[in-house]
């Protein structure tokens, strides 16, 4: 793992959850940003639920914080603490990054959906006329059927035990003017975002597991990867463990399975374009042009 | 400068000031911390005057911030922020460190003094019986002429051109039960602290710059280094610029000179003890034993 400089002149992008151990962004964009010349690090902060409020607008009160990455169980309670929602986070009811404007609000968006239907996108896989199940209706879980739907997707199951959660999630997929909602898509063609019924797990051509299971060993699979077709990618949005159990079980079944992180990775793309970071690499004498 | 690798189980330290991008904590603390295995980054943070109290209790509540380090000009406000002080942030009013108790609350204490006499002392001056002058009775001053006192000074004439602020601090350095106040010592052998009248400059034996002049390009000089003993060692806190306008100035009428980074690199004990940090590098084994 690269090394990151931190000297006084140094500007922060902060990652909140809670646990935090797991999250992988400072591992995967501090690398990509000292390569950038870009003088800051990403650092993890544990926060629990009830002190997030007051923890983010104390974070976004430092000069040098120049931006949040949100995670689980944040996802959602950050968008009431945010002055403004992009549009994947006003369809998602999640976020997952927040920036600053220049007249002080808080903007929150949800790049989730976008790096998850790209990262399928990157290991071959299309996303236009598929039927996909989705476990979990929760932040994750809304930004993924999201995406799935506004790049094409048929149909897009979701099932979470929480009834409320998942009717919550599925009114706002279907309401106009939701990026899911392609211009000009037939709705003969698309059944939308439904909820999961019984079959639905045994038909999809690619499956996701968009809930918290599988983060710590104790949690059940999310579903039963054996109730798959042979040929469904079994896909996780669990980052740590990388090798999830769920992925583990499907992989010994032969399925072919889809990794956390990818989700992540695919991500870089939206998170340079949110937060301003250049494209390329500065030149060296740039790269250190904040520390005089 | 050393990397740090940064995860999501790294532990964080905040270096709370205004401006932050002078600050030296980071690049001397950070390749420290990776020597002796600690899984932690300090890292700046520029908070403005009115909103001190709001982030030092909202990153007091992030669960993997360890602790702070404090500067200008948050050295005394600080204090008000604290739950309990130790004995040296008592007498002077000011902290450079806080840390959470295992019961929530949270502890500030001052470390300048302490650093900044080890410094003399690493750097073959002698303490005892000096005549010191400093300038400054802000957070630097007031640490730095409690623990001269401390370590047997023989008097600190201390110039400020704010007189409340030099009159609070003679008061609490004369305080009974300051650690100033050396069991046993004779009050007729010490003059302790008084406000710095004609001739004191000329006279002292040390002479320190405890105020932020010399921080910006513009600053003038805090005193006139051509008016001291030409055997008087020229002092400095101010750590950027290293070689600030006075100890250019210094060096060049041929006076001794002092660095202010020597105050910070000499309290990295007390930070140990302060934070728990180790002494002794981990097995590499141990270093990562927090990533599982």
């Amino acid at each position: 793992m690269t090394g990151v400089r931190v000297s006084g002149a140094t500007r922060l992008y902060a990652v909140l959850g809670d646990p935090v151990t797991q999250v992988r962004a400072p591992e995967l964009l501090n690398p990509l940003l000292a390569g950038l010349g870009v003088d800051a690090v990403v650092v993890p902060v544990q926060v629990g639920r009830g002190d997030l409020a007051d923890v983010v607008r104390g974070l976004m009160r430092v000069g040098n914080v120049d931006g949040l990455l949100v995670t689980v169980p944040h996802k959602a309670a950050v968008c009431a603490v945010a002055d403004e929602l992009g549009p994947a986070a006003a369809v998602t009811g999640t976020a997952n990054a927040v920036r600053r404007e220049p007249d002080g609000r808080l903007l929150a968006e949800n790049f989730d959906g976008l790096g998850f239907v790209r990262g399928l996108r990157a290991a071959g896989r299309s996303v236009r006329g598929a039927h996909v199940f989705v476990a979990g209706a929760g932040g994750a879980g809304g930004a993924v059927a999201a995406a799935l739907l506004a790049a094409g997707a048929a149909r897009v199951a979701v099932r979470d035990p929480d009834e409320a959660r998942l009717a919550g999630l599925l009114a706002r997929l279907a309401r106009p003017g939701a990026p899911t909602q392609r211009p000009g898509a037939s709705t003969h063609g698309s059944a939308g975002a439904y909820a999961a019924g019984p079959g639905d797990l045994a038909r999809a051509d690619i499956v996701v597991n968009a809930s918290p299971l599988g983060m710590r060993p104790e949690d059940p699979l999310p579903f039963d990867p054996a109730a798959v077709r042979p040929d469904a990618l079994v896909a996780d949005v669990v980052m740590k463990p990388h090798e999830t159990a769920l992925l583990r079980r499907a992989a010994a079944l032969g399925r072919p399975v889809h990794h956390g992180i990818h989700m992540l990775e695919n991500q870089v793309t939206e998170y340079r374009a949110f937060f301003g970071w250049p494209e390329n690499p500065a030149a060296p004498a740039d790269a250190n042009s904040g520390m005089s």
